[in-house]
Formats: structure tokens, sequence, C-alpha cells
């Protein structure tokens, strides 16, 4: 795979300076263009150690207009990353739309060198393979152009790089002992690389394998290669057909329709049932706390369901230090430059912490949805994409509890009239309130094909019987301490 | 001044129970009102241990409309955090206009804490004061309403609470070794809040005292403090009069004429002297990294004066990985929601890395005020919120260096006219660019007056000369070494 990459590929000193000039022209054009047009560019410069990576960097730094690019390097994971799933440093220094984002090191870097060192298991590594894919698919599939470029470095010219290195006085910082350390494991490393670029070169997100020992080579060939993906991309996306479209499969049973919404409580029975679950939660969120388990806890139901109050009874256990009610509003403008997840993985909760979603990325499966803000496409996609965002929570032993509030359009009318009544309730009613009424049937199918498709082993759905709010606060409550209890007991 | 507080005030579960929904409406009601308009309210709760901080945020949290509400508590500080200034994790989490920003814990716990445990010296604890007034003052500048109530517990009923906990082994947990310090030291604490609380009560942001001994008292008071004070802010914002009014003085002496831009390199020396200090701040800024010496480096400059190039000679000898090139767009809606400076705090680099500021904070003193998008009030007191803000960089042991880069009249007409001529450099002219040079009276008058205000001894100006591009270039690079240095030195 490498060969082609070691045939002493050289640029004169003239030749350069002759075709920067048109290099950077090009660049800058198309920086201008894309700032404007609704895609984001990510560009990973890996590579064997010495293969020039910080050079390249370097040049397309120089090269680029900085108001639309941004480099991102990754030392080790501060504690406030450590405490979150592993892509979640990354998501959170996600280029936004009409920018470039370079990344120096990224979600390969790890994974390789665990992998030379022996450090990780066949299974784990192919594990870590499979999630850089559906990561990478995933912004891909959200327009995202991944450029993806490996500086590879012969053996014998490493060997003679480091020497060189080495015998400057000026340079021999250079040369570190890990330097040393990776020369001697030099086969182990181009091996796994090999195994590695295979395994995620698709046709959307190939890799360019590029020869690192002429600087100036290697930069104008990475610089070339950018302009012209973007260049590809650009019209890929203006002939792009959407050609997904959803066909509703007849007579569907639908799971909500087997729940019992005569299920309830009598007053006094809520009240015992409330005091001993509050007391239970209290006491088990602060050995989670304590035991560093975090919580994501999603709310979605009818509008009128009772998201509020069950959220309530439930935080009225909790200490308010150690958890966030993440009420899902219209993204900020920083959001809607970024994939539809990313507003969501911005408040994944740090180790020990809560964090509460009244309504979230299901959005894309209901509102979005039912209301055709997103595509077909978009929104059938969306099933595996919080599969896996969910499956990278639970993987980093986060507890993960969904909720569906289910009650009947006749208890929604009700509750509608109610709190019409009720002077700090009524701006909680609108008109679209009553518009999203007439939409109850495409709802209730988008909620059943919601629940079949991402109810996972791990991140199951909980539906709950809501038309009597007591019988629902109380299975909330519940649910929760089982799985808190669940969970400490597994550790 | 506690004697207030310990006159066993309490409320009766019914009246409570009376009072609350009439409070709650009040509260949602306002939070509605604030949501569209312009400021943000900023509601600290803190106080005695066992004062019922935890029952009144609980409250708070459960009365109150999420959406428009985020809770925030703080641990020690994560390593992010420790690598910048004090305040940033306040920055970082301070409520956008329209919200409420519920504080448990905040910038007084800290100098409390270590005043009381005489770790602090007197001197460092004014100083601490100082600086908090300082944080309050320039929020309250801004619009925030800063509420801040303090809970009381006099001694016996600190005690009494204390031993009622441990007696009770479902509560005993609540009752750490922390608590039965901080009871032996009660005296000391009370002194010393006694002090804060005066120091730090301004007629603009006082202290509310409540007392604690009663949670529903405690909450009720705290709630209806709240609502008050957002009436009164409302009012106050609607009536407000801006009465400072600019009077420019005449026959200023302006220090940019004293500049001798007839400095120039010629080609051969600056080459020489380019790679000199290339490489000389390749190694200071290794050390620098490695020493997590952090800078803080501003450009600012006439239109075409070379802040890009300057830059870009600089950036050439660092490390892509460790440094960040922000260059100032317009504000996104998140940051325009927010303090002024939000937006350049955010980008305060990590232990031993470099942000490049392509124009700065010092856009409020030049083409804000210029082109009055300030008012007067706003870009005069604007001196000090940065002489502030660059204190508490360089108090954090951050160098700071400012660069203005002068060119005159002629020499920017001569460049304008080059980059029309080099395709891309194109984008970089538009029609503004044409407009500002009308403007180069008023300009030039506001970067003296910036000079003049801002330039101090941890961070002061160099004024560059940069008719000449490579003079000023190597005066660029010479000054940071030179600072690089000095710091490297004095470690």
């Amino acid at each position: 795979m490498f060969e082609v990459a070691e045939l002493g590929h050289k640029v004169s000193k003239s030749e350069y300076n002759k075709k920067v000039p048109e290099l950077r022209t090009q660049l800058l054009t198309l920086q201008q263009e894309i700032s404007s047009e609704d895609f984001s560019v990510i560009v990973l410069i890996s590579g064997v150690d010495g293969g020039g990576k910080g050079e390249v960097i370097n040049s397309l730094n120089e090269w680029l207009d900085p108001r639309f690019m941004r480099t991102n390097a990754y030392d080790s994971p501060s504690d406030e990353e450590q405490e979150r799933p592993d892509f979640w440093r990354f998501w959170r220094t996600m280029p936004a739309k009409g920018t470039v984002g370079i990344y120096v090191g990224s979600w390969y870097s790890e994974p390789i060198a665990q992998q030379v060192l022996n450090k990780s298991s066949d299974i784990q590594f192919q594990n870590e393979l499979t999630h850089i894919k559906q990561l990478e698919q995933e912004l891909a599939d959200d327009g995202t152009l991944i450029i993806k470029c490996w500086l590879h470095l012969a053996k014998d010219q490493q060997k003679k790089r480091l020497k060189k290195l080495a015998s400057n006085p000026e340079t021999a910082w250079q040369v570190t002992d890990r330097d040393k350390k990776h020369l001697k494991l030099y086969d182990t490393f181009v091996d796994v690389a090999e195994n590695v670029l295979e395994a995620t070169s698709s046709a959307q997100n190939p890799w360019l394998i590029v020869e690192g020992s002429d600087s100036r080579y290697s930069s104008l060939t990475v610089g070339q290669h950018i302009a012209d993906k973007i260049k590809q991309h650009q019209i890929a996306r203006k002939n792009y057909q959407n050609n997904s479209t959803y066909i509703p499969t007849e007579n569907q049973l639908n799971v909500l329709d087997s729940l019992d919404l005569n299920l309830h409580l009598d007053k006094k029975s809520y009240i015992e049932q409330l005091n001993f679950y509050q007391g239970k939660l209290n006491k088990l969120a602060r050995e989670a706390h304590l035991k560093k388990i975090s919580s994501v806890l999603v709310f979605e139901g009818w509008d009128a369901g009772g998201k509020g109050g069950a959220i309530r009874r439930l935080t009225h256990a909790l200490d308010a230090r150690n958890y966030q009610v993440i009420p899902i509003a219209a993204p900020t403008d920083e959001e809607s430059k970024q994939h539809y997840l990313w507003r969501f993985w911005r408040h994944i909760p740090r180790a020990g912490r809560i964090t509460i979603y009244d309504r979230s990325w299901y959005g894309r499966t209901l509102v979005e949805r039912v209301e055709g803000f997103a595509t077909d496409e978009q929104w059938m996609r969306a099933y595996s994409e919080i599969r896996h965002f969910e499956e990278s929570l639970t993987d980093h032993n986060i507890i993960v509890l969904k909720f569906w509030l289910h009650i009947d359009a006749d208890e929604q009318l009700k509750r509608f009239k109610e709190r019409e009544q009720i002077s700090y309730k009524q701006h909680k009613i609108t008109e679209e309130d009553y518009r999203n009424r007439a939409q109850w049937e495409g709802y209730s199918l988008a909620v059943n094909d919601m629940v079949a498709r991402t109810s996972t082993r791990s991140a199951s759905w909980t539906l709950v019987e809501a038309n009597d709010k007591r019988y629902a606060r109380i299975k909330v409550l519940k649910t929760y301490c089982d799985k808190l209890e669940e969970k400490l007991a597994s550790l």
C-alpha cells in the first residue's frame, strides 16, 4: 500500500515558489465560496513520525484564511474530556459549516497507538474502527467533507532523518525517546496503519497516501488534494439527489395502543410512594455521584403529557448542584452550523452528574419528521445515528433512560383547557399546541417507529401510562431508582 | 449585621402553600417578560453551612421555568479551569441575556474559605475583594442584574441542626467532618463574612441577609426578593439615561505622530534577521510550552497595516499544535447575548499555549467608538474593563503583548491598490475599507486614547512602524522573543 510513497518524490524550490501562489489563490477562493455553503471540511493529517505532519500543517496554516479555518490539536485528554465518551473531545471542536478544521491527531491516534503497543485486544481494536467508520459516515451524511491524508516515510529514510536531526545540536531536541522507540516499532506501526487505512477507506472518505520525505512535495500535494476535493464536493452537493423516500407500512400494530391508560393511583398511596421513592432516589443518586456514575435522562411525550411535572418530582429528590435540566429550544446559530446531535453532545454531564433533557435528539424522528423539517432520508438515518450516540454513552458507563409520557387525545384536550385557567401555566398553551393535535395520527406512527428502532438493550424506552399524573410520576421515579440500583450493584 | 436573621422567622405550611402559587405566577411571568429583554439575571445563593442553601436552590429550580434558567455549581476547578485565570470558570458559564443563572457557590466561596482557614494574607484577600467588585461592577454596567442572598443561621441553631441530623441514621451522612470543622470556625466565618458582605454591598448590588432556619421562610423570602428585584430592574432599565458624553480634548499630542515611519530594512538583513528570530522564537516557544507559560498576542492596526503577514511570520516559527489564530468576526448570537468580553474570554489558551487575536476586544475602543456602534459611555468604560481583563491574565502569569501596526494614509492607499492586483488578496479589499479611510482622523484619535489608557506595566502596547513590512515583521518577532526570554528568566 505504501510503495507509492517511497518513490522519492521531490519538488524543487523554484517549482515550489512558482506553484504556491497559484495554489493559495485556489484555496482562498474556495474558502471564500464555501463560507456561505452548508457543509464543513475536516482535514486529518496523520502518518508516521517524521513524515512531516508538522511542516504540512504549518503550510496549511500559512496558506489558508484563518477566518474560516481552525487547527485542532489533541494532547492527552483533560479531566473534563475523560469524564465523557471518547468522541466528546472531537465533537466539541467540530468545525462549523462553512469552515475548515485541520486535525493534528484525531480519532485515529489512540486506537493505532494502543494497537501498536499491544495494549488493545483485536476485538477492542475492531470495535474502535467500527465506531470511527460510523462517526465518519454520519458526518459525511450530514454533508461534511472529510479529507484524510497519511504522510508516509520509508524505514531507512526514517532512520536517516533521526540521525541527521540528532547530529545537529540545534535540532537534536526534536528526537525524543518516543521517536527512538517508535523506530523500533516501525514495522508493526506500518502493518497496523495499513490495516486501519484499508478498513477506513470508503468511496466517500478515502485516504490519500503522501510521501513525506520532502516537505515541499508533501505540502503541495496535500494542499492541492484539499483544493480538488473541495471542488468535487461542491459539484457533488449541487447534483445531490435524495433518493430515499419513506413508504409507510399499512396496518402496523402500534405499541402505544397496548398501553393501559386506566392505570392510576389514589392520592394516599401516591403521597406514600412519592415520599418513599424520592427518599430512595436521593440516597441512590448520592451514591451514584460519589461513584462517578452519570445519568442522561430523556423526556419525550405528547404536549401536556406531564413531562415538566414528572421532571420536577424527580429533581426534588436531587441535589441541585448535580443536575441540569436542558429544555430543548430552537438551535442557536452556533448550533445550527453543526451536526444536529452537536447541541446535545455539548450538554453531556461530567462524571457523577445528571443531565435531564426535556425533549431531545428524538425531535428529529418526531416533530421534524411529521412537520417535514427533516427530509425522509434525514429522519430515517437518524435512528442509527441515535443508536450510535446512545451506545457511546452507555459504553462509557453512563445511564441512559428514555421516557415517553403517553396520554390519549381526550386527556390532552382536558389538560389544555385546564392550563388556560391557571395563570402561571397559560404561557404553556399556544396555537401551535392545537395545530399539533391535528397531526395526532402522524405523531402516533412516528412514536411507534421511534420506540421500535431505538429501544436497545442498554438504552431502552420506558413507556409511561400518563393519563393519571400520579401513576406516571411514580413510574418515572421507580424506573430511575431501579436503574440506579442495578447499575450500582453491578460495580 | 446578622442580628436581623436570628429572630426566628417562620412560615407555616398552610401559609406557604397559599403563597407559593402566587409567587410562582409572578416569577414565571417575569421570566417570560425578560426572555426578550437585553439583560441577564445572576442569583448568588451563599451563606453559612446548614443555612439551607440547598433547599432554597431546589425551590427555585422547581418554581422557575427551566427554559430560561440554569443552575451553575462549582466543585474544585477542573484542569482546564486551573490553567486559566480564576474568573474564567465563571465567565464560561455566565447566563445569556434574557435568562437567569442561579449560582451555587460563586466567586465568593474560595476567597471566604481561604480567609477563614487563614490561608490567604490580608492583602491577597483585599485584592480578591477588589476583583470581585470590579467583576460585579462590569456586569452591572452591562445591564446584568446581580441578586446576592446570604443565608444565615445562628450558632446555637447550627449546633442543634447538626446534632439532629447526626442522630438520625437516614440523615447522618449529611454531617461531614467539614461541617464539624466549620462549626468550630463559626465565629471566624461569621466575622469574615461580615467583612465581605460589607465590602461588597453596593447600592447597585446589595446583599440580602435571610434567616435560614426555616426553609419555607427562606425560600419564600429569596423567591419574593428575586421577583421584586427583577421588577425594579425592568423599570430602572426603561428609565435609564445615559449621561456620559465624550468631550474631545483639543490639540492633543498624538503618540502615533512620534513614530518614525522611515524605518526600514533591506532585503538581505531582513532575511538574516528573519531566520535568526524565527529560530530563536521556535526555541523560546518550545521552552515556554514545556514550562506551561501561555501567551496572548493582540494584533491591531490600520487596514492593510500588515497584521496578517506579521502573524504568519510569527506562526511560521511555532508548532501548529500550540497556537490558535482567532480572527475577530461578527459575534455569533450566543456571543452577542453576553458581555462583550465573553467572546474573547472563551478563547483564552490552556497552559503553555498561544492565542493570537487578529483584531480583538480593542474593537470596542476603535471601530465601535468611531462608527458609533458603542455609546460614549460604553467605550469610555471599556478602558478600565480591558485593563482588568488583561490584569487577570497577567496575574495568572500569562504573557500579554499588544501590537499596533502603524502606517500612514499614503502607504495604505498604495497597498489597497496593490491588493486589487493580486488574485488571492482581492477578497481583502472591500468598499468598507475605502469608507474607513475617510475616518482616518477619528481613528487616529481613538488609537491615541487607547494606547494612553491601556498601556499598563504588565501589558503595554508595542507601536510598530509598519510602512516597511520587513521592519515591522522583525520588530514583532523580536518583541515577542524578548518578552519570552524575560519571562522565562524570571521563573
